[in-house]
Formats: structure tokens, C-alpha cells, sequence
């Protein structure tokens, strides 16, 4: 739903819209209504159907259409560059470059490590020393409201053997990304003072996960096919300066991290997520606990001198609270399909065919606004028919 | 060293080049020469930075050109479309979308299960089922001959806790990688009988790897810093056209594959690769063996729908065959760094700066004559100074 107080000139994000039969160009909104920035600033950049030659021209510009933006909605802006939010389409906002999850919440991973390996401790040694992250598949980033086809993958059955059909245990993982604005060239890596000079804003993402085909493939070398069949981004992307009310100190690293990892910078952002399941709120993840700043896992990414490029797209990791009613993932919620969530009148412990979840986040803002951060959304398809490959029809919808 | 046998009228492998002092356009590789395709076929395909315009084109477009420069070669090609191979440089052939790196070789997951799990069954119950895999870098791929830059990362220490410094433990990964040439949408898997329309060619891979930073970062998300620093790859792409000669059986898959993975065709490739380390050869690894094939690997790759994109690379995983002599990663060759390999008249376990390393590898072809893959050079660079991050300067070159 357009809300007036969540998206007023205190947030102003950008997105890729097009109007009804015409191409897509970059817009940002306000309200319920959408600024076409190439006629209202009459500058060729907006006219692109990405963020992406805008996030390269780097923070000096990002200032400078900001404040253009912001005297425009506070002054007059002229009709033809207006439209309504309802009336147009909208798109994926960025050209995505490379596509990193994190796994920066602590009591994501204390639950998960709890969950997959009970008599050991949940934490594993390397966790409070580095933004534990991985590679995504950055070719099946979409963008809200794109319907999501339950995979297909192997999964493990009693006879030790897999079999192949639709995922049982199909997840979400709500989380924040991170938009690269500025890259990095090659054995150049970001130093952690300079991680917001880089960074041009934050949206929000469901990093869709089939759990069942993940706990088969991941080990030795990581999620691969429980995770790369999408990973939903939200339209909107709030550039960091609107999220300046929201900088809060980081909850306490115990050990101190090393110094290639230690901000000067009050990088916690106090962002609460609310998660819906068919139109029920299931969780409110709180982003203010996570443990590993954007900033650190920036700084973490390019240590190496692993290049970065103008949208780039990293993100948080499921956002979990300490709270039963704070974690971002059903694996969590349902303690591992143990414990039945209550989703209105029903019971659920993962995703069946036809659910639809969707994400949506708000942080503090100049005085009394809020900025919000738009929604990810997304609905359950099932899964495709298998007989294409020979193979028997089975049902998607079994938990 | 340009060789014609090598690379005669039955191999034409495609790159990209600039003459000196000219703009990038895609190239043909003919003996010691580069044909300018945009020049000699008249078509402003070839005029570009990258082959993906090209690879886009599909198959039957492949074929075409194929034939084409086939023609030309055995008639006369026009003088201002030739290049001697020595005046021009190479860039990377393709704008890669996704980079995959698979784990295909059961001799080396085997080798590495034995060093890193001496304890347990080395091979993980997964293994034999589907290929293994995981996403890397894609915005660090470097065209052969780039030089590459000792990483800096997390190591563990006695005490239990990492320090950071310059990686002690750097490797290489001698692999094929396999370029997609037409992508596929999302939510369309790629049966494996269409693979073949899928796949535009092969070249040489090699993926650096910084094996005490991925010792302590893979858990439980899989390997990230410790590769994601470079992945070099040749700077001319054969096409599967070229390597016909070279199909044979796969070695036997037991249990059989699920029916997603069962392939009628012969996907096995009978290449054979060198590595060099300062010009010395230290393995002789079999691309014959592989227990996966790149058939298998793309089926698998999209089996949850995951989409293609034109430009995506997805290589082997380091192929080695049983004999010590046949090991394509030092870890392998020096049995995790306990038994020295002769280089020369030095010893050496792992990579120290000034070190260089080429990878070449050739296959049959028509009669007599051998199709080359090129070759994917590199050599190491002293680690970026640390005091820049506030950290004491240590040495690079310790074992």
C-alpha cells in the first residue's frame, strides 16, 4: 500500500518504472506517485533501464540529484514527469553485477546451528571473527512481485539415495541488500573508512530457500541449487543518506574484530522488517541486532582484492531477533517444521503452492517520519511438471 | 609459444584483440595469426569488446561462421584483416554472467576428502549423485597473462584465533571451463540432451586458491575469499564444433545417475592438460577422467530453474587423474604441502611471488592433426602492503 509518511521527502528512493505501452526509465518515488527523473531534471541518465549509470557517477552526484529531488517535491514538479505509482510498471533496479549473501545474524545462526548439528556448539569457530558470506547467483536476482516456480532438485530419502522432484521444505530469508554504487578495480580492496563513499543504498530481499535440496547438496562447498532458482529484491532502493536517523552503534563484537574490520562509525542500522504470510504477520525481524555491519562485510569482500562493480548486490543474511516472533525464516519459525506456525486459521511449517510472503521494512527518519523500504513480494507457483524430463508427475504441495 | 599444428584450419578458436594502438574486436585464432572477423566477414558482429553478441546468436549461426572462416583460411584471407599474434593483446573473450566452478574429478575430491577428513570416507554422501557446485566470482575472472596479486586474509593460528596477512598456502586449480553461448530463461531447466545448444565452447581455467584462507572461511557456506582474489582464464574459447574428435565415453557412473543426469551421448573429453610451474612440468592432468561431464553439469546447474544468461562459465573443478604425476592442484601434488615437488633445481609446496604458472592442454583431431586450447599464464605479485590498513608489514613469500 502507498503510505504518504513512509515514502515523503525525507526517503525519496529510486526504482526503474515504465508507464503503461512505454519504456523503462528511472524514477523515484514519492507517495503514491513516481518522478520520472530523466524529464523532471531533464538529464539523459535517468533515461536507462537500470540505476546503474547513475550509481557510477558516484556520492558527490548521488548529493546532488538528492537535493535537485528534494526541492523538486518541495516546490512544483511538472505534470508530464509525474505518474502514478498504480499506473506503471516496475522493474528489477539494477544491473546486477555480482550477488553475495551474508549470514550476519547472530541468532540466525546460533538457531541454525542448533537446528542442523544439535550436540555441537551452534556457533563455529570462524563466526565471530569474519561476515561469513558466500556467492549467489546473481542471473536469477528478481524483482518484487515476481512469481516464484518451486524448484525441482534432488533430495535425500531414507534409503540414503536422492530422489528428483519438487522442493518440500521451501523457504524464505528475509534480509537487506546492498547496493554497490562505486566498484573497486582488482586488487584494490575497500577499506572499511571508506565502505561510504562505495555504497549507495539498501533495498530489501527474500533470498528464497529450499531447504531440503540445500541440506543434500551444501557440503562440501556450499548452497548451490537450494538457493540460485530466485532471490526476489525489492523495486525500491533507499539510498544510504535517507537512512541517517537510522545509525545506531553495532551490538558489542566480542572478540574485537581485527582492524581491517573495525569501523570508527556508528554502521547499525535500526530498521524493523515485517514479514507477511498470506496476509498474516508472521515475525518482525529487527535489524538493529545484527551482528556484522555493511560496512564490515564490504570491507570483509574486497580484502582479498576481489574486485567490486557498480551493482553489486550484497546482502545481510536472514534477519533474526532473540525473540520466537523476531526470526526471519519459517526454518526457524517452525523450529524446524517441528512446531507449526499459526497463519490465520491455518497451520504452516514451510511454503505450499499459492502462499505468498511478502517483506516490508521501516527505520527512523528526520523527526517523526519513518522512511520506509518499500516490500518484496512474492507468490508460490508449483513446481514444473517433471514428465518433460521422463520423469513421473508428483505433487508440489506435500510438506 | 604459437604452434601451428596446434591451431590449424580444424581447431579457429575465437578471442578478443586489439591491434596495437586499436579499439577490441573479436578475432579467430589461425597458426601464429588473429583473423579480424569483423573485417574479413564483413559483419559488425565481431566488432565488439566480447564474443557474447556472437555466442547470443545461437548454433546454426556458429555453425555458419565456423564454415566460413574454414573457407577463408584454406583460400586467401585479406591482408588488413590479419595480425600477427605477437603484435596484438588479448583481452577476455567473454563478459562472463555467472561463474560456477563444479568439483567433477572424483580423483581430486577423493585426494582433497583424504587431506582435509583423513578419518572419514572421502568422498561425502552427495559425491556420486549430482556434480558439485557453487557460484564464485565472476568480477574477478582476468584474462591469461594477468598478473595476480598474493591475497591478504584471515589465517588460523596456534592460539585458535586468526591473524591477517598475506596467504601462505597459494594454489592453483587447473580446469576447463565451459562458456554458455544462449542463455536459458528462469524457471526453464535445460534438458540434457539440449545441452549441445546451449554450450558455445571450451577454454582453460585456472582458479587460484589461497588455501589457509579458505581452510578457515568454507564452513559452513562453502569457499569465498580464499578463491573470489582471481580466476584466470584463457584468452581463446575453442569451440565444441572443434573438439569432435575428442568426445569419448564417460568413465563408468556408479549408481547410475537419476534420469535429469542420464545422457545419450558421449560427453566425455579426451584433453590433455600440462601445467607448468616456471617452466617446468609438474602434472600431466587427464580431462579424460572426469566423472562429470559439462552436459551434466548444466542440466544440473538449471535443474531448479536457475536461468543462463549468454557469457555464464561454468568450470570443471580441478581435474586430476589417480596417478601423483596427474594432480592439477599443488595441495594434490605436495600431498597438502608435506611432500616438496621438485621445480627445477628447487623444491617448492606452495606458490611464492615471482612464481609463474602456465596451463596448456590439446586434444585430438581429424587425423593427425591435435586441436591446442591456448593456455591460461599467470604470475604472482608480492601481497599489498598492509600498512595502508594500519597493520605491520609482513613478508609474502613464507611457506
Amino acid at each position: 500500500m502507498p503510505d504518504d509518511s513512509l515514502f515523503g521527502p525525507d526517503n525519496l528512493p529510486y526504482g526503474v518504472f515504465a508507464p503503461s505501452g512505454g519504456e523503462h526509465r528511472v524514477g523515484v518515488r514519492f507517495g503514491d506517485h513516481v518522478i520520472d527523473l530523466a524529464l523532471a531534471l531533464e538529464d539523459s541518465t535517468f533515461a536507462a533501464a537500470d540505476l546503474n549509470p547513475f550509481l557510477a557517477q558516484g556520492p558527490a552526484r548521488w548529493r546532488e540529484v538528492r537535493g535537485r529531488v528534494r526541492e523538486l517535491v518541495e516546490s512544483e514538479i511538472p505534470a508530464e514527469a509525474v505518474h502514478s505509482l498504480a499506473g506503471v510498471s516496475l522493474s528489477l533496479p539494477i544491473r546486477v553485477g555480482d550477488y553475495v549473501d551474508f549470514y550476519a545474524s547472530i541468532d540466525h545462526a546460533t538457531n541454525l546451528g542448533r537446528l542442523f548439528r544439535p550436540d555441537a556448539e551452534p556457533l563455529l569457530p570462524n563466526w565471530r571473527h569474519l561476515p561469513v558470506g558466500y556467492h549467489g547467483r546473481a542471473g536469477t536476482v528478481v524483482v518484487s512481485g515476481t512469481e516464484v516456480v518451486r524448484p525441482n532438485g534432488q533430495r535425500r530419502t531414507d534409503s540414503g539415495a536422492p530422489d528428483f522432484g519438487p522442493a518440500r521444505r521451501l523457504d524464505i530469508e528475509a534480509e537487506l541488500g546492498f547496493v554497490v554504487g562505486v566498484g573497486s578495480g582488482i586488487g584494490r580492496p575497500i577499506d572499511i573508512a571508506e565502505a561510504e563513499t562505495h555504497l549507495f543504498g539498501v533495498a530489501l530481499v527474500n533470498d528464497w530457500s529450499a531447504r531440503d535440496i540445500q541440506a543434500w547438496e551444501y557440503q562440501p562447498l556450499g548452497p548451490f541449487l537450494g538457493k540460485s532458482f530466485a532471490t526476489s529484491l525489492s523495486a525500491w532502493v533507499t539510498p544510504l543518506a535517507a537512512l541517517d536517523s537510522a545509525r545506531i552503534a553495532l551490538p558489542e563484537q566480542a572478540p574485537p574484530p581485527l582492524p581491517y574490520l573495525a569501523a570508527d562509525q556508528p554502521w547499525g542500522l535500526d530498521i524493523d522488517l515485517t514479514v507477511q504470510w498470506n496476509g498474516h504477520t508472521v515475525a518482525h525481524p529487527p535489524y538493529g541486532r545484527m551482528y556484522w555491519s555493511p560496512a564490515q562485510m564490504l570491507a570483509h569482500l574486497t580484502a582479498n582484492g576481489a574486485a567490486t562493480r557498480t551493482g553489486d548486490l550484497f546482502a545481510s543474511g536472514t534477519i533474526s531477533g532473540p525473540e520466537p516472533g523476531q526470526r526471519g525464516s519459517f526454518i526457524e519459525l517452525s523450529w524446524g517444521g517441528k512446531e507449526p506456525v499459526r497463519v490465520g486459521d491455518e497451520l504452516r511449517t514451510f511454503l505450499e503452492d499459492g502462499d505468498e510472503v511478502v517483506i516490508t521494512a521501516s527505520a527512523p527518519g528526520p523527526g517523526a517520519a519513518r522512511i520506509g523500504l518499500g516490500e518484496v513480494r512474492g507468490r508460490i507457483l508449483p513446481a514444473r511438471d517433471r514428465t518433460r524430463a521422463g520423469l513421473p508427475r508428483t505433487s508440489g504441495t506435500a510438506l
